[in-house]
């Protein structure tokens, strides 16, 4: 593991080159990794801040054959990568993959991951597959309504989540759901919380757990520390452990959690990557999210992952009604907002709701001689979500 | 000044691809500005983590015009950038050059620098122009000895500057230094303080003062806060301020100060650009120098130069007896120290010397519940030093 740095550093090789990709990038160059993504969309948001981006499918062999050729390690930041073409590429090549193609597999398919929680007693909200309308009516008399049925595979922010409130609409919300599906009991939760986990080459770190606001099943803004009792921090936490302790391979892992009655912790779903709610760490942790991924993946030892400051992240949504070129207005607020970071994520078009990129506010630290104590987390919502509001795509002149 | 942000954003010309550019290009993708640098050096440091590398000298007029015609804004990470192109460039194309070639002008030559600082009441080592070794005893008769013998141009990290114990190395001395000359008076200064400080379109503002410790000439650590007295911290924020009035275009000043006998404040050196003195604010303060020249260069506003935690910034240099291929070994005992960051410039060859990465400690911030008030900045400083100097580019196995 002693391994000297030198010019080139490593390469790591990234299946992927959204925002995640980008930050990746961001965070890889103090320490003398390099990055080459692979994505489908010319000029992605990784490409202007990293070595070089392939231009190809997250499932074309070629492609990411070439990737693997240039890297000494691979990775990837989108759940779309292909487990079956990575482990191929992998014995072809002998350059590592984490988190392993066979993590990313389990994690792709929500019944599969789901069992491989339950099978270890990781509490999760109780579920059913279902394979046709018959079998989720049946499931529901089991498990009540409503309920929400999922997708096995390819869901995103919300898509492939159907609700259902009555047996009566099984057939309907199946054919919104389209392929395979499950129905998960519905949670009465108190709240949404997420643990960013990381797994080095013989050490395991957790970031404090964070808060989560959703609406429209988007992630709006995570708040650290989460509004939980320390009793709920730490279960969050030690949940959070197990569902590392399962995965397979070096990285951060994003782990989705619901605080539900009697303060009961559930895994509602895992990430194989850095994840969104995870943001705040760039900020207001001393190693980021981004900075573990490459730490961990190239083999090096994990940052810590310390909390730094009271800290509100929130999301920049396109807020338009229909796809256009993106232009954001609001931005000399926010960056004349003392301690308010701004995170651009190089899309060239706004879509409505499209991750555009993020605002972080971090609360004074309470050092460097101040007797200030600091804002709490509510004010620091308060006033992050202004400022999210007074940023707009839309054109009001 | 309220510019809406689109992808691609605002493009940065700068002149000079080495660490600071790197670190510039680091700092410039969240905002959402794209960098792209001149430097001779094929693949220069910043080259991996920016858009794109024009390969030229500092001088050269067909690359300053093509870095200009690709940009939005252009500025400068080196003095050697030639003020009289950038005039020329500037008026061809009517992109903005930041800070103005006319400040660079000032400050590139030290004598006019002094005069310049003199003239409106800015504390100054007493200094003699010298045209020849007659000159040069005349002014030591002034001054006394020792003195410190500047070349007025071209200095670099200790190039150019030698001192003088007796009249008798008049000649002597001046040969060694070759052109045009300038004699200061010795400050038995107690202490090398520096203020990062960056004017915006309308604001200006300043970091803590650091506390510099230097060797044969070259920065070795910074120490943040400056262990000197409330008072002298002061002091050394109100030259560096009227320092900033003097100067003419935004972007991020090193202002290097002596903190002579009596606590008397002298500026020592300008630089018109981010200053090796200033990379603890990375880690350390919220935003970072190189974020604060990004906004203030494109014309946003700036950001909060608060400090986050005791911070010790330690210089890695090459420790090698003649230039061979860079191999930093103690890499992994860096990265396994909590609180530590590094920041690889990405450099092919080590030189003894030579300035290669740099190591960053923080202390807690005394935030997020822990009790702990956080190590002193001598406990920081020990422990940085300790990790540097396991850190070596020689093979001892």
């Amino acid at each position: 593991m002693a391994t000297p740095l030198s010019t080139p550093g490593p390469t790591l090789g990234v299946v992927g080159g959204g925002q995640l990709g980008r930050m990746l990038a961001e965070a890889a160059g103090p320490l003398g990794v390099e990055l080459v993504v692979l994505d489908p969309t010319p000029d992605c948001p990784a490409a202007p801040v990293c070595r070089d981006q392939i231009v190809g499918e997250f499932d074309d062999a070629d492609a990411v054959r070439e990737l693997a050729e240039r890297a000494d390690f691979l990775t990837f930041e989108i759940e779309l990568a292909d487990p079956d073409l990575l482990d191929r590429v992998r014995e072809e090549t002998g350059v590592p993959v984490h988190p392993s193609p066979d993590t990313l597999r389990t994690i792709q398919d929500k019944l599969v991951q789901k069992d491989a929680l339950a099978e270890v007693g990781v509490p999760v909200p109780e579920y059913r597959a279902v394979d046709d309308a018959d079998e989720l009516r049946d499931a529901l008399d089991e498990l009540g309504t409503p309920a929400m049925v999922k997708a096995r595979e390819g869901g995103y922010d919300g898509r492939g989540n159907a609700p259902i409130e009555s047996p009566d609409d099984a057939e309907a919300v199946l054919d919104e759901i389209g392929g395979a599906a499950m129905v998960e009991a519905f949670v009465d939760y108190e709240r949404e919380l997420s643990v960013i986990g990381v797994k080095g080459d013989d050490e395991v770190a957790t970031f404090p757990a964070g808060e989560n606001v959703h609406r429209e099943e988007i992630l709006r803004e995570t708040i650290v520390p989460a509004r939980a009792d320390e009793a709920v921090r730490q279960r969050a936490h030690e949940v959070a452990t197990d569902v590392l302790e399962l995965m397979d391979g070096r990285g951060v892992y994003g782990i989705e959690l619901f605080q539900g009655p009697d303060d009961e912790i559930l895994v509602n779903e895992i990430a194989p990557r850095p994840h969104n709610s995870g943001h705040w760490t760039i900020e207001g942790a001393v190693a980021s999210q981004f900075e573990q991924h490459v730490r961990a993946v190239t083999g090096r030892p994990l940052g810590s992952t310390a909390q730094r400051s009271p800290t509100v992240m929130t999301n920049l949504l396109g807020d338009v009604e229909e796809t256009q070129p993106a232009q954001l207005r609001g931005v000399d607020e926010v960056l004349g907002t003392p301690r308010a970071g701004l995170h651009w994520y190089g899309k060239r078009d706004v879509r409505p709701l499209r991750k555009m990129g993020h605002v972080t506010l971090t609360g004074d630290d309470g050092s460097s001689g101040t007797s200030d104590e600091g804002a709490s987390v509510d004010d620091l919502l308060a006033r992050a979500r202004e400022l999210r509001d007074a940023a707009t795509f839309v054109d009001e002149s």
